[in-house]
């Protein structure tokens, strides 16, 4: 029996002494063996099969996982398997991850440069702006495949996709199969949780972890907000403007102070700003702010560094993305060789905790990406929101978290536009009908007509070969620009 | 530091250990002692202060209080004090409790006779149809009061009513003071975790508890529903739809069959019959669901016992309620005087969880009314509903519950514009206005044009010294009504 | 080319000299000669083709048209015709008229009967109510096969329909063809402007016809509302506030004084009286109010009788009801057959103003039931609502008018509610989800659950061979209850 | 008497034989003369108050009106005064005209030089972008003024505003008088009837003018769309789809091509663009889209002229503009003084048609700008926005027209967004609230955030003497840049 309006939830009980875990993705150098030492110090049992379409990735990954069980003193007892087909991987799963891609490093750099090319200095192009998009379009296809294959072989399955770009990923699997128990996860939350603590030990005399944290998240995934922390129950409001006019809030930072740092660092002044103006504290990390908040994109590369962000250059992206052999990675054969000494330890993933109270544990709340069913009151229903939610026996149920000041609503409003304009497009592949979505994008919006479109010609151009479930030949947008042959 | 929007959170953290609890109402023989037990057994330690018309009441209770804490073995520590003057008593208040209403058993015996006399024969008639309309308007202005003096004396206070009826009087509070931090409070949903643990262990084999028993709960108070239910996450859905066609979801009542039992008898069968035809299951005692689902009041008092409902007569209400001196009570006099044996124990009542998840404790999932901020999303922003909130250090949140069927959300839309109707009226203390508000209360819309105008003559007629803040001079209503002189 | 949401227009002209009309129900002795008549006098020249289930009387008609066409001075050149296939009937017609209903007398002596058996002292039973929901599930699926006709032979089409209930039978021409030009007209409003004309010329001494009055008109049809009014400019709105304490105002009747009055009767004092209950000036007849307001239906007929109304009883309806052979009838044969003087003559209809204005010439402005898109902002979109509409070139556009009081907003809603179930359930012929509408009107309210079961059971027994879409063996509704074997 | 949300009408009829008539701004050289043309051949008469802060320019336009009486044969009678007193020329007023600013040009200058340095190449910069919204800074104070002074003098006038920018300026009417009867009027949607009369002409062989087009209008000003349009009843949607292809429609300029031309010159290649983007048919001049549309300003001025644009440059709005002596202006001294020949002769304006509607005369459709109650029903209610409106007797009444594609509905909402945050701030002249409004301009959003706040700064600095109703010192913003000293 299905309640087609019940969202978040299956009808049967995961049974935490024996789950079946399927991994789309699970290959992955990178998160894979964190997955495994989580599960292996879970109080969680079960099997997990890992599907890759390199499928000797995932069999090194399914050795990897037999070899912790033996070797490590662990708390749940797992057994893994590498399966090559998805149907055989999902039949009958409780649980499924989706992380993964298959388009190689050279769309991410193509994604970055030629934008770049047209004036538009994305930080990481990663989950919006005509990168962002790229990848989606690339993207969306596959996950129709695995939200129909789910549908088939185990249509109450929780969907835990970690791909990004998330809201896009995850509205594609909703717009697949709307009744799909589907979550998107990701990290951003986690840094502003962290950073706050750090900030009230400092300021208010607390002792302070990330777990001590506690917000009212809302937004769409990289461009969420906070409308209230608390630390241990203290509110943090008044620190957080009372610090608007300290020197940490008001740096400015010059190519030369960045020289040294990864492109991941995070020196919030973009968060600080963000917040100046509008009156909400923004909860995720500055360089993907900026894709969505893109005034700090223009003037290139020396704007992003003034507000201490890192471009993440196409050069780091075709050396560091690649994704079963990735810099991003663990050290599983050196581990299985025991040429290194592997150690189980925690992660700070979250995702073992979610299982444990769906499994009927202590329930847990964290922020997830759902569909919106009112969660946050002031953005369109059947858009993906993120905000945290309950999790608890057999259900992940968002809280309410209200609206928005009318200026960031606005903002959002329009990335959704962006969004569900692609996914509506993706249905027949109508190119020019997910160009509309382009367009609007704001980062578009700084091009001229004809730049638009040759930019985009020349994006689908480079990645024809992704695109494939796409109707390139129908273009009108396409054919008229000498970009695209 | 105060957002307006930042609803169900105070701006300094609860202190578990010296916490100011005010009690208004704190006269009560009923509830008093309980919560005095239930703050014995918790972890949370502070003063409270008891809060009464009746001031020797509220003395007799803080010795009480001050007795338990000497004779028995408790865990928290607690105070207890009588307060003879209103803002005295709120003065700084962490927690305001609010349970108490100042009119006699007489006006609720005119709510249930005056109403009878025309055809209409309410259940209980205490939270809506004329009787509940008329005893909010009574009510209404008394929390009017309450509200505006919290926002003066202890404006980030979190205050809990439990007072019916407990949508208007929760509202009213928001109306005075919008900023204010309320949350009504009701058992009923608690009725249905017990009803459902013991179908669940009955027909699935399993040991159950209402502790096991989790519901996404939606409505307004005492028309909740219901629209997804697992034990230790199960889903009970296949159980209860297959439920419909027993014999024990399909019983006729008659007159005879109820002799014996009390008023607050509980047979389900209203709860069964709005499920077959509607689709959700009600989460709330048959005796409330028939004042807003009313065909079951049609043909009288046959009418509900047919259905397994007593209707609770004006006789027992004139009998039993009185606020401070009721059947419905405890023995603290034979307790004090040694005259019986007090014994320490819990209650099922949630309000210390609640307590102890503000103050920081493990966080805790309960049906709350609160302000409609989208939590339920087909029902107007701003209306008071009760769905379950996530509580957690200085924070009450709301979940996110999706909308209804259309004919549900139709019947709860209804009432809610009677009460906002009532709501509005009440800033003026415009009668015609509220009467607009009756008219098109369902169970008045069984009546004539004029019947319903001398109903109401006849009802403001006899409550009329309760109801000084209303502007009777200047009703067109009244003035045109034989029933009113 | 279409665009899906140009709602109210035809992708080409029409030619006023030379225009296709067919009329379905063209055998109606009543409303045909009507017709003829106003198209002998416009400006238009073409052909009409009169479909109907008796062909014989549509015949009659045809040569009636020509007969005046021959016999008469006429302004406009018409050729009529009888067809006796609707396919044919409808191939590329420019305009469709739909004015008939094929179930017989007895039908409507049940809908009136058979709730009255219940207590439902409806006053005609038409359009809403258990009678009139009873005549729509008769209608609807006939309304389903002309919508779909019309899409084959005919789809860019202007669709006008008379058939009551106007709101559900327009509501199936659109929910069968989304895209259908369809148009509900009804004569209601204009008794509201004759009766503003009087009063406008006894009170403020102007020369006023209704002509003189404009109106915004909103609501459903049958339950329109008026919120400013005009005569030649002059707001009557004092007018008629300061007329709400005149005796004309608060009449009184007794069924004596209505014992020589037509069922048509009628008084204006359930329009006083909402007026005065809720603000805005209702704009129908007394007897169409009272079936969607209906306090008045309470106390049987004397109520209705106290306030100025006269019962239309079931032996009017047996009597005077056929569709092509009725009293409410004109004098064909007898003008034919040479027995009776035939005088061409306006009528008071605005039909051909309407099509005139279509065509081309002057444009027009006059109250029409569409789709919402807008007009009434506080009613769902895609319901249908009676608003104006400025009718020009082939456009029929309504205006914007706004909202309304909460409380008339609510009882309005409420209909809506039911007339959207009813279609939902049309769809598959559910006739238990059909029920649900039922269970919704207020009317039905005041029954006890197995009365509106058995009342519902009762009707569909007594017309079951007028519901042969509808799936009655799946029903639980009906199986459970001895009234329908 | 009147009901709150009674819009669009005056409780008194207008009298059209003596109507007293309101101009402010009645010192213009363009638009005074013009009115008074269109007055004398009109069907009404009364007397017009012309007000200015330039009083001698008024007392000679009202020399001039009245010399038009004697010398002319006029229709209507008419006689002018110049009033010094803003209360005195509203007092009783039946009709006011709004059509004036007192800021010189020197701050049109900066409007368009200041963005301009920051790489804002705004095509006119008139109505929103940087200088728009600074206009309208400058702006909304006075004609809060002007609301306020027509409650106390005239509540009931009729308020036809003509200022740019007319959703700003008109939207600041209604915020100070919520009540009032404001239209705001603009000519853009003009020359989109007579584009496509000279398409229909030129293609589908028919006579036309522009009052043979009628189109569905929705918008806001100056980004008008239509999604309707109809020649004389022939649907014009396949012409425009069919042309789309066309050589006109794809016409590229060079700076040469566009040499001499005026600033004014319209080649249509923008409205094309969008409507082959967007789907929908722009109804405003292309200078005018741009500045919504803002990918055409990118690249600077030879963008803007590829799409057959030409700048308005800052030297142009230097010498054009002065209010009161402007070239946009007309002979009214030599025409006094004999010098030139003067002849009475209508012009393309549709305010006498208007009023002669108001007036009781035949009822006229036009596009209007007035707020928001579902005429759009895609974009916020109490927003501006421009649809046709049906004027007749005392009413003019807004067309419902549906809404928008997700697209450009999202376009149109950012501009509200902006538009709604200026009005909110500048209740209290808050101008870091306004900042908000300038930041999420899509013009602005293609600068840093340090230019964004500079240029602003800048823009402050350089207007301050006109905007000394907003609280420049409290300032966070401009205290931050050094561009404002």
């Amino acid at each position: 029996m299905s309640l087609p309006d019940q969202q978040g939830r299956s009808s049967t009980a995961i049974n935490g002494d024996d789950m079946i875990i399927t991994y789309i993705g699970g290959g992955s150098r990178q998160w894979v063996p964190k997955f495994v030492q989580d599960m292996a110090l879970s109080t969680l049992d079960g099997e997990v099969r890992l599907y890759d379409v390199n499928y000797e990735s995932a069999q090194l990954n399914a050795r990897f996982g037999n070899w912790v069980e033996i070797e490590c003193e662990t708390n749940g007892t797992w057994s893994y398997e590498a399966v090559e087909d998805l149907e055989t991987a999902l039949a009958g799963a409780d649980v499924v991850i989706t992380s993964t891609q298959f388009d190689p490093a050279e769309t991410f750099v193509h994604d970055l440069d030629i934008p770049q090319a047209y004036g538009i200095h994305g930080a990481v192009s990663a989950t919006i702006g005509p990168g962002g998009i790229m990848r989606a379009m690339r993207t969306i296809p596959l996950y129709r495949t695995f939200a129909a294959t789910i549908r088939e072989q185990c249509p109450d399955a929780w969907v835990f996709n970690f791909t990004n770009p998330v809201h896009f990923v995850t509205r594609a699997l909703y717009d697949e199969y709307p009744e799909i128990n589907a979550v998107g996860l990701c990290h951003e939350v986690m840094g502003t949780r962290f950073y706050l603590a750090h900030l009230a030990e400092e300021h208010l005399g607390v002792d302070a972890t990330h777990d001590d944290i506690t917000l009212n998240v809302k937004g769409i995934n990289h461009f969420t907000w906070v409308d209230e922390a608390y630390c241990k129950g203290i509110d943090l409001w008044p620190l957080l403007e009372g610090y608007l006019d300290s020197e940490q809030a008001n740096r400015v930072f010059t190519p030369t102070d960045l020289e040294d740092e990864s492109v991941f660092v995070d020196n919030q002044q973009v968060t600080w700003e963000l917040f100046r103006r509008f009156g909400l504290f923004p909860a995720a990390g500055d360089r993907h702010l900026v894709e969505y908040a893109n005034w700090f994109l223009h003037g290139g590369e020396d704007t992003l560094n003034r507000w201490g962000i890192k471009r993440t250059g196409s050069d780091y992206r075709a050396k560091h993305w690649t994704p079963t052999d990735s810099k991003q990675t663990t050290d599983v054969k050196a581990w299985l060789d025991g040429e290194k000494a592997f150690e189980l330890e925690p992660t700070h993933e979250v995702f073992a905790d979610v299982l444990e109270a769906l499994a009927g544990g202590d329930p847990f709340t964290t922020n997830v990406n759902m569909i919106n069913t009112g969660q946050v009151s002031d953005i369109e229903q059947g858009a993906i929101v993120e905000t945290n939610a309950l999790v608890r026996a057999n259900e992940i149920r968002p809280l309410s978290t209200g609206g928005f000041p009318r200026q960031i609503r606005s903002i959002i409003a329009t990335h959704v536009d962006t969004i569900e304009t692609v996914i509506d497009a993706s249905r027949t592949g109508d190119v020019d009908e997910a160009f509309k979505g382009v367009l609007i994008d704001p980062q578009v919006r700084t091009l001229s007509p004809q730049d638009s479109r040759d930019m985009f010609a020349e994006l689908v151009a480079a990645e024809t070969s992704y695109l494939s479930e796409w109707e390139l030949e129908a273009s009108e947008v396409l054919a008229g620009s000498p970009e695209y042959e």
